[in-house]
């Protein structure tokens, strides 16, 4: 339970409405005041549109939801909260008038935050009743999703206020980031605002469009900014000697114009700040166990983007379907494997870490994952590919029997057979074994039917002559090869035998 | 097959490596050429070192792989290869100096170029022979991970020059960004430049450390990076009307002190290109639904970093940790809904947009995920939890039946139920039911065989007392409730019947 358990809203924008879904969806209750009345409705829309994401972000049990209230009366509002988040343009007068206003309403002690891009705090704490508890709590868009807010306080703020601030910010899944000195933009708009002003250098002189300059942050350094920031992916590109052997290298560059922004000089005090600073950071791990985390989380970023079809993930995607068409125009068919007294191996990779689960080995779940990749190689070598999905025709499984019988270890190579078990008019049944790649060990098993579906009418339909006749010549050829031990297992059956 | 066969070198640190590993596993043989021959043993340690996460990146089955040659001798490696990619210290003369070489030996057609960071293409083509085949291709570390390569002609340089080298690296994988005009720096290390400059000002002021401005990046802006620019995002912040209205919102901060960058005069003429560009990069997509493929990024990349515990991950990791332990200690026990007739609800959650397959419904690897999330929530009930598991006892599924139903759809609200069918010394068995959410029916069964491990000796060991106490009590609990139809099933009995 919060210590706060109502947070008050001054301005229900995007920014008041994010933090109002926010707050809500971790229980707790939301006054929300804004001098235009037609903002509720907006204000109930926007959380609306929020709570999916919201709901899907957090796997684990919630406490009951907060209740949102509307009103057009600021004292009202000030009165009634334990926590008051201001969150009206961006201007100073406005911003001090109306903090002035809500301090003179809200109880002794309630911390009052603003959400100021980059005002600075001494100068909006000026005519407020009890400064001491008014801070910047400064969040990003969409803040229902991203957890930073960056905390500032003013001349006259105290040590407790920012206490009490990080402690409710955190309560609600946020990362308060505590800035040492008033500055104006904060930290990190000032990072991103001059990124910004040279976007619009570039785009102003004609040298490209914003398209362009999006792609050149999201295919690139934008991915790698998900997991690391830049001094430490810096520290990286300086290989063994990390920022040190970065700053020599590429020292002088900060002399070129690679931006309209002047560097400051780079001293040896400047230097030194850099190389202690991200020794800090890497905390003990060495440049290859670094380099290590940041591939891994590379990959898998990129692997979630080629599964939403967006940025570098529709490169990576273009990639896969490019490799998958190469390769099953080369393929050896299926059948002459089997005539050789081999089941063929349909899929081959190696064990991926985020695939582990808290006992370091892999999670049961990407077995079945697995599987369905092998699945996906089986069914595009008999024909049954994008073109045949695009006729609404498709194999589902509709049951799934699985065995494990030995560990799978991160990175480790595995491959993946398939034994064609039967087939009829609708109904396909394929023993697949998991095997590791480097002694062949069964590590695990599955057995699955498929039923074959028209999609347009989600119904089950015949197979089509083609891929049928090929299936069959598969399950004639299989038929010959040792019947696997787990077939017609169901579950208990090995124990109670 | 790509028209390259040969990949030569010149230069072998970070990014010649890089170039190397990424070259050779789309299955391109690479001649890499360094004056230090004991460069050689550190360019293939570095490929190897790459290799497992290239091999994890791309799921798709490649060409055989490339081999890899080294010399000392830069004509011989030029005089070998199909395209050649120099990368070597960025000064300017020492470039002019081994491009004029390389090009004197290279065949006729032999695209050459070059990997500068920012340096301007008709600088260093000026002493080359047939300058006409030089371009800028500027990749970005890790090069065997990022997609982006940045494509600069100089003003020698042919249009064919340019497009047999977005072919080439289309081929392993990349995404050309044809850059429009030479500027020092190219694209994206001027927007990196700047936000850098920034923090080296802010470091040398004494405003934040290195690690600080690092967490202002990876706990926000650095997460939206990763799937869109700055121009996509400002167009998203600034609500329906888009960017226009956001530059009218934010306008007047391009003249306050929020970087040491001074920006551009914001012009109607800059405005409207502003307007026009991201309207084009909207390509007819409302802000609704720009947004919600943002918040669709949003929570998967999270949940990525969360599994990898990097970054935003960790904070998103706390908060659940710090939900399942309130929950633990406030939940009803499970016994307590058995006793009133009911399985207990084990999961509640919506269906994620990337657990879709091409079909659109809910992969199959997912619904035996969801049972996992199910069984995390029935272990830790019975007190199987972290402490639990820090004595190297758990529960490991040694085999698993399913049944599929009925479709999943997307961010449709389902819930999971157990039923405990049996337990001894070692072994527990569980079923589970997915259910939708808004009309209980049933999706999908799971029937789970779970054997109790001693995780030191990775053998198996009888369930601790207390846990198999309550076990026990649910067993009995549960067997008054109807036994599920599918329990004991194997694939293909139902069939069968």
């Amino acid at each position: 339970m919060s210590a706060v358990r109502t947070l008050g809203l001054m301005g229900t924008g995007v920014i008041g409405a994010g933090w109002a879904a926010r707050a809500l969806h971790f229980g707790v209750n939301v006054i929300a005041a804004d001098l235009k009345p037609e903002m509720e409705a907006v204000l109930r829309a926007t959380i609306a549109n929020a709570a999916p994401a919201l709901a899907r972000l957090v796997r684990a049990p919630l406490p009951e939801r907060g209740v949102l209230s509307f009103t057009t009366d600021p004292a009202q509002m000030a009165r009634s909260a334990d926590f008051i988040q201001e969150n009206i343009p961006e201007q100073l007068e406005l911003k001090q008038r109306v903090l002035g206003e809500v301090s003179r309403h809200a109880r002794p002690g309630v911390v009052i935050a603003s959400s100021t891009s980059g005002l600075r705090p001494s100068d909006l704490q000026a005519g407020m009743q009890g400064p001491e508890r008014f801070c910047v709590a400064h969040p990003f868009n969409p803040v229902y999703l991203l957890p930073l807010v960056e905390l500032v306080g003013g001349e006259r703020t105290t040590a407790a206020t920012i206490a009490t601030a990080a402690e409710f910010f955190s309560y609600i899944g946020m990362h308060p980031l505590q800035v040492r000195r008033e500055v104006p933009g904060h930290l990190t708009d000032r990072l991103q605002e001059a990124l910004w002003r040279e976007i619009l250098h570039l785009i102003n002189d004609g040298v490209a469009t914003t398209g362009e300059l999006d792609e050149s942050i999201i295919y690139g350094p934008g991915l790698r900014w998900a997991g690391m920031g830049t001094n430490l992916i810096y520290h990286l590109a300086g290989g063994e000697a990390g920022m040190r052997h970065m700053l020599e290298q590429f020292g002088p560059c900060l002399k070129w114009p690679w931006t309209r922004l002047e560097a400051p000089e780079l001293s040896e005090a400047l230097i030194d700040r850099m190389v202690e600073g991200t020794q800090a950071q890497a905390a003990g791990r060495s440049i290859r166990q670094l380099e290590q985390q940041r591939d891994d989380y590379l990959v898998a970023i990129q692997q979630v983007l080629c599964e939403q079809g967006i940025g570098a993930g529709l490169t990576l995607r273009a990639l896969e379907t490019r490799l998958h068409a190469a390769a099953a125009a080369a393929a050896q068919p299926l059948l002459a494997t089997a005539n050789d007294g081999q089941l063929p191996r349909l899929f081959e990779a190696r064990v991926r870490p985020e695939w582990l689960d808290y006992n370091g080995h892999m999670t049961e779940s990407r077995y079945l994952y697995v599987f369905g990749l092998a699945s996906d190689a089986l069914f595009r070598s008999v024909g049954v590919d994008e073109n045949y999905r695009a006729r609404a025709r498709m194999f589902f499984s509709v049951e799934t029997h699985l065995t494990h019988q030995a560990e799978a270890l991160v990175n480790e190579a595995f491959y993946v057979t398939g034994q064609l078990l039967s087939v009829d008019d609708k109904r396909l049944r394929v023993f697949y074994r998991l095997h590791r790649g480097s002694d062949d060990r069964l590590l695990a098993t599955g057995e699955q039917m498929y039923l074959h579906v028209d999609t347009s009418i989600k119904h089950s339909c015949v197979i089509d002559a083609a891929v049928r006749t090929q299936l069959e010549r598969l399950v004639a050829a299989h038929a010959q090869l040792p019947s696997p031990r787990e077939r017609g297992r169901s579950v208990g059956m090995a124990v109670a035998r």
